[in-house]
């Protein structure tokens, strides 16, 4: 049974074709710039050349027509027919607080959606595009929307409600939801393997730390606490949002001159470890002024530790303890000496890495010495496969 | 030595008078309604009755004419001449970068002073007010600015520092400041004596906890982090103002139509435990609208105690360890039931509270158990006394 997992961005479009039968890829690619000039989209399977279709794609359709085309080509295709898509799984930004779960998508799914896109302006508008021209293109087949806010669904409300008039909440929903849900469920259920343990039984800290970055406290498998808000602006430092600051800044900003509009971008564009740094958003750069003595970059990547240890710290608390803690996303799985800061501020949690295994990437492994009182993980992410494991239980 | 002890608000004053040989309180009182229609002034004198004084108080200047003839009334006085005062200790909201210490005043600090006010534009200029006022009335007495800001200053980069551009923070001083100051330096101080060990050898946790609330982390006698900001909004939830929320709210608010003043104002007086509740900003009528079965006093009290538990957290990860924990402040030494539920959620520490000590009110205690792994303490915080101490070590 194959499932086609779908992401749309307002001009993108990532995709993966997964053989649910052991879970392998059989193709996948990213369609950029839809609707504006120089259209491409990348397409790849296992074992063949990459291939780019440089073509106008004035909608998502148009994309979607090259990949379909592509996964049934004679020559690089990997499917005989498009009746070999047994279900399709759309990532989908926000689910507010109708949707606790994966669903099947209907009507009233779709209507639920749109009321739910004020939440996520940005982002849902583009999820409902990507799922209305699939249904045009593959109107027989089941698709399924897996939403990066479910997982968090089970915070209590001490976690999720802020402390503002409550009437903000009744009649805007503000409150927090969170975000990176299925990765934080994907590499919770992971590490339980990993470490041959039920995930009934544990206290995780899943470290999502990309480029946009959260945590999630996870009590016996479900999402307690996590740092992101709202909106994805909140929590830690992050390539180039702020994450959690006085609020109070914000009119201090409007007192000054800036206009609200502004004050946004800055938050949201033009903040976290670019902000500081003045050199880049991405680590690898930022690490690298750092190493070269720049002690912007520096303190860019002091307060990222520092905002992950101390958040650490709030859940261990929030669960009354902690048996695990995972790294995972871009920077959780490749930076050993990011690893190794925050641990070193992690000495009250009995947690001792072992420098063999922290060296290691690309795979689930446990990286504490034998004798940590806490285990620590890297577990490389993989939204899509968990986005596919939920269409196929729920089509099934 | 006497010392006078004074806190100057917008349309309020507050003095003590104390006696520095052994630290006794020879009176004390407070002046409201300043510049504003009904003025008086309550002085009292231990042993004595209240006075009250109902008559016009056009300026700071009038009510400190009146409470300096009542501190040398030959009938209810407690000095002879006002040449019995020796020194004079102001409570200072901010000191900005500027202030690491408490510090005698002169030209320079007063021109200092007006810079910084623009970072507490509704505090300072009435701290400023209140020192030429007393200037005037006692020229040849030396006077000492002690700083709600200053015991911070220890904090390292990190912790101080926004992820935000780094612009922002040359051009405007936009970082953490952190308040109440005077208090977690008096409290650390008191518990590392009730606990027999110098303050240099621990790691402390205090929890201001009053209808403003902080907390901050001592380690080795120095605050290296804290809950306020900026301004005193952030951190915690307080009796009407927010604390940390996802800063994209103040947008999303503004996009809803609300003016930048509004959302300030709701997020300063219409938030916290009143926000929630709907019933009060006093802890004790929130408690008891809870333990009448009102849900919503009931969320307001869970996610009071689940943010001073997280924030806890935080602060055992940032000192990597904690030896003990101190409550103070009206709620902290007041509310045995509060103590208990937020050390519940502590039981990871290895705490253990002693319910008949902790039942007790009014004098400094431990209230953890012989067993317990970290101290718990009750200490009655006392900023006047912090403040005279601070001013004779100066002035002397």
């Amino acid at each position: 049974m194959n499932v086609l997992v779908i992401n749309c961005g307002s001009s993108s479009l990532k995709y993966q074709l997964l053989d649910m039968s052991n879970e392998e890829v059989l193709a996948k690619g990213l369609a950029e710039r839809i609707g504006i000039d120089g259209s491409v989209l990348t397409h790849e399977a296992p074992g063949q050349d990459k291939v780019k279709f440089e073509q106008p794609m004035p909608s998502h359709k148009d994309a979607l027509n090259i990949l379909m085309a592509a996964l049934v080509d004679p020559n690089h295709g990997v499917i005989k027919s498009l009746d070999e898509i047994s279900a399709v799984g759309h990532r989908t930004v926000h689910g507010g607080e109708a949707f606790t779960d994966s669903v099947i998508i209907d009507a009233d799914v779709i209507n639920q959606l749109e009321v739910v896109s004020e939440l996520a302006p940005l982002h849902n508008p583009a999820n409902l595009i990507g799922i209305r021209a699939c249904q045009e293109l593959l109107p027989t087949v089941p698709m399924v929307a897996v939403f990066d806010t479910a997982f968090h669904q089970t915070m209590p409300a001490k976690a999720y409600m802020y402390p503002l008039p409550y009437e903000l909440y009744e009649k805007y929903k503000i409150r927090k939801y969170g975000f990176h849900g299925t990765s934080h469920k994907f590499v919770s259920r992971e590490a339980a393997d990993l470490m041959g343990k039920k995930i009934e039984d544990l206290k995780l800290i899943s470290c999502h730390l990309g480029n946009g970055a959260s945590l999630c406290a996870v009590l016996n498998g479900k999402s307690v606490d996590t740092s992101m808000g709202l909106t994805p602006l909140a929590g830690l430092e992050m390539g180039t949002r702020c994450g959690d600051i006085d609020p109070a800044i914000i009119p201090f900003l409007a007192n000054k001159g800036y206009a609200i509009d502004e004050i946004d971008n800055i938050m949201n564009k033009k903040s976290g470890v670019l902000g500081v740094s003045g050199v880049s958003s991405d680590f690898r750069d930022v690490e690298s002024a750092a190493n070269k003595g720049n002690q912007r970059a520096k303190l860019a990547l002091d307060i990222y530790h520092y905002r992950v240890i101390t958040t650490i710290g709030e859940y261990v608390a929030a669960m009354n303890g902690v048996d695990g803690i995972i790294f995972t996303a871009g920077l959780g799985e490749n930076s050993s000496t990011s690893r190794q800061a925050i641990c070193n501020g992690l000495k009250f949690l009995g947690i001792k890495l072992d420098p063999v295994a922290n060296s290691k990437r690309g795979e689930a492994t446990i990286i504490s010495d034998k004798d940590s009182k806490t285990t620590v993980m890297v577990i490389p992410t993989n939204e899509e496969l968990m986005i596919a494991r939920d269409t196929l239980s729920l089509v099934k």
